[in-house]
């Protein structure tokens, strides 16, 4: 990991981001695993859990985690909205690996939620997910202000909905197989496909610790500009990255002639954009201090991430 | 309206329920319309309209505006709330008629959202529908307590979720074409696809009044029983009404060789076993006194109606 000249204090150089993510992640996946128990009808519980123990990079729930520590709260105050933001995620997975959607057959190496339970089952595990995770943040949260759950509750919402993840996907549908996608449209899809649940995640931590208003708005601009990055390098490792690290359909994008940051700027233009957005990006931390080196490396390792 | 002993005063006997159900319906058909403006991507916002504003007797928010006048708050306190139980209900509707559900063509004589719109965007305004009744409830419910709307949160998750419709419906899924569904199954089936969202409907506007528990309780235990007596109706009206009245296939479940309450008990013993829930129902109302005239009057009404 990179350290830049902010954050160069001989404790501070001692971070490590991998060993920061990977107790980020076992943390979420333990509480993952507590937060959905297998009942009658078993199948319907199994089906959620398939999707959602089944591993990635837990990056919304770790974000969420981070911005309320750095924000001056702790990481158990914001555990159950960390689930129920991996729990909105899945849900989108699931609904967009549909045939009626994407029509994928693998996500993360494993066989899509609907090849192994079918498309019925499939759909009702998203909604299932997607109920839940409100119902988790509300019932399960401690020590927080009603207040600050209910901003939350409003955030979430708002980011998987027509306005946000949603609304994005619904415009990707419409784009696909038109090679005359204006960059215009392209941002709208990737801001509300992939930046608006990271805002939310971002965004969301901040607000459980009850950061000011403006604190707030630095997180928001922290968040869309990692989030757009994010989109970004995903369109360049599509092209770049082999099928067995992507554990995906690699080149699937030039293949469906999707329009992609680098089929109109092309890879080095896209490259230099990416690093951009996380320089904008970290600048919105520097009032945060010491404290905002877990952001600041997550958005470093977002350009430098190799899958 | 039959009216029953306990509510002959002549200011009861005056009570005109369908002059009620229809201010209510207008009411929320009000507040729906303007919930949910078009904007970019029109798509999916008018997806979500079609079927948010194709009609239907708008039960579930009628019961919550009810509910909550009768526990004594108001109707504006309960309107957001209303708005999104109604908006809960037709995302179960769009995702139930999709071909990977049941399949229907139409619903309350109209084309079915993914009909008109497309399997993808019918599944996406759903979601859509979804996530925006948390958001619409946390945003918009002025003059409540957040720890108030916070319980309201929880209660519509989980009714929605895998312990309530969702998992209602996948159940429901796993019998179709079996002869054999026990009773049990089958009200396990009810009690969940149907019951779960009425209850929410009717709790949630007791909370909101800043019910007590034991009304919540007594509220729960009359949406309970009046959900499975909907129920019971409804597969009597399935056998016995007209596809004209109905505005759907008529005479559907027995083609589909579904397990139905006629089917196990016979019509008669099921118009009985639905008179008795009603009565049981009515019985939970008593501590109220003559402010439970519409709960009452709903409960008549669901025995009776001819559609």
């Amino acid at each position: 990991m990179v350290i830049t000249d902010d954050r160069n204090s001989p404790h501070e150089a001692q971070f490590d981001l991998s060993t920061y993510l990977a107790e980020g992640k076992a943390l979420v996946e333990t509480a993952l695993d507590r937060s959905l128990e297998i009942t009658y009808p078993e199948r319907i519980y199994e089906a959620m859990r398939y999707s959602l123990l089944a591993g990635g990079k837990r990056l919304r729930p770790i974000l969420c985690l981070a911005t309320c520590e750095m924000s001056g709260g702790t990481r158990e105050m914001a555990l159950p909205t960390a689930c129920a933001l991996e729990m909105v995620h899945t849900m989108s997975l699931i609904h967009d690996d549909l045939p009626a959607m994407d029509n994928d057959d693998y996500r993360r190496g494993k066989l899509t939620n609907h090849k192994v339970y079918g498309d019925d089952v499939a759909i009702l595990a998203g909604d299932g997910l997607l109920a839940y995770a409100f119902e988790y943040i509300a019932v399960e949260t401690k020590g927080v202000p009603a207040e600050r759950l209910l901003q939350v509750v409003a955030r979430l919402g708002r980011a998987v909905g027509a306005a946000g993840l949603v609304g994005g996907q619904v415009v990707d549908l419409e784009s696909e197989g038109k090679s005359d996608i204006s960059l215009e449209t392209l941002t709208f899809i990737h801001t509300h496909k992939t930046a608006a649940l990271l805002e939310a995640s971002v965004v969301s931590g901040g607000i459980l610790a009850g950061a000011s208003q403006e604190e707030i708005g630095r997180l928001s601009r922290y968040a869309q500009n990692i989030g757009l990055a994010f989109q970004i390098v995903d369109d360049i490792l599509d092209i770049t990255a082999s099928q067995e690290v992507l554990g995906k359909t690699a080149g699937k994008d030039l293949k469906a002639q999707k329009a992609t940051y680098p089929s109109l700027w092309g890879l080095e233009e896209s490259k230099r954009q990416a690093e951009q957005l996380i320089e904008a990006a970290q600048a919105e931390l520097s009032p945060f201090g010491p404290s905002a080196r877990p952001l600041n490396a997550i958005a470093d390792f977002i350009v430098r991430r190799q899958y």
